[in-house]
């Protein structure tokens, strides 16, 4: 097995359900990305509030010149679904096999089709579901522009309900 | 011009920083998608956290059975850089003019190039400034899985920063 990479991505985000797939942009020049396009597969790892100077470091840092997961404390373990492994640390990961890619300026934006889902029982809802509970993963949050690390606030309303209340007052 | 459309997009993020550009993840069915491949533009309107109700909606209704704007009382204003409005209520938004399509499963996937952006002066850290200040801007955010609303919560950290204290602890 090629020598394991890691860096912080924030140009990421799911975008299709069907299949579920994730899309992320990454600069051409990334070391890790070339490790991510010769396997065709990688995990996405969702780090939380308190991996804010473990997450900042794997984004400024080179795996080319320092070992990454020593420094970082972050312990990896075999997926199962493929052969790229994921980060213990973070509680909630993604098994990503590459399905497409396409170049934007600068950037490769990589497709990868979620192939295995991993979760930490601690941040489930209910023990034997599948929800995650937005409080106990307490997810790291990236500003873009103004640069800051945040934390998840409070909840709002439910969606696909709150706005139940204004279907049908204006018809065409 | 056509009718405009506005619908719930939660499938979207930037994806290149050269040209800034965005990518957002439709399913194919989607009325407001038409309009968007139709015009070629489409803007992005960042919600504030009191704007639940109306996002919900947005994203329950059909604009061919209902006004969507009227009911949900988004005021719609032109578009500097393109022909498609943007709605005032949403303190941030982006005009974008679509570079490249994708198609993933049931979805579509746009990428559109950001022209232009326009903030409330309310947002600014200052009022001479670019950058968008974040417990100003109040966005809404959308969890996906369990579908909730949600704030943003407080700063951790300085990005690009308060990783550099680990910087060469470890060299290879």
């Amino acid at each position: 097995m090629e020598s394991p990479g890691v860096l912080a991505a924030s140009w990421i985000n799911i975008m299709s359900s069907t299949p579920p797939t994730i899309a992320m942009g990454l600069r051409e020049s990334r070391n890790t990305l070339s490790l991510i396009r010769a396997t065709g597969t990688f995990t996405v790892n969702v780090p939380t509030s308190s991996m804010a100077e473990a997450v900042d470091y794997c984004g400024l840092a080179s795996g080319k010149v320092e070992d990454k997961f020593e420094t970082a404390r972050l312990t990896l373990r075999a997926g199962t679904a493929t052969e790229t492994p994921f980060i213990e640390e973070c509680p909630f990961n993604l098994e990503c096999r590459i399905t497409e890619q396409a170049t934007v300026g600068s950037y490769i934006v990589v497709f990868g089709e979620i192939v295995q889902s991993h979760a930490d029982e601690s941040i489930l809802v209910s023990p034997d579901g599948d929800l995650v509970d937005m409080d106990k993963l307490d997810p790291l949050i990236y500003c873009a522009g103004i640069r800051e690390y945040r934390r998840l606030g409070p909840k709002v309303a439910d969606a696909f309900s709150v706005g139940r209340a204004l279907m049908g007052v204006s018809g065409r």
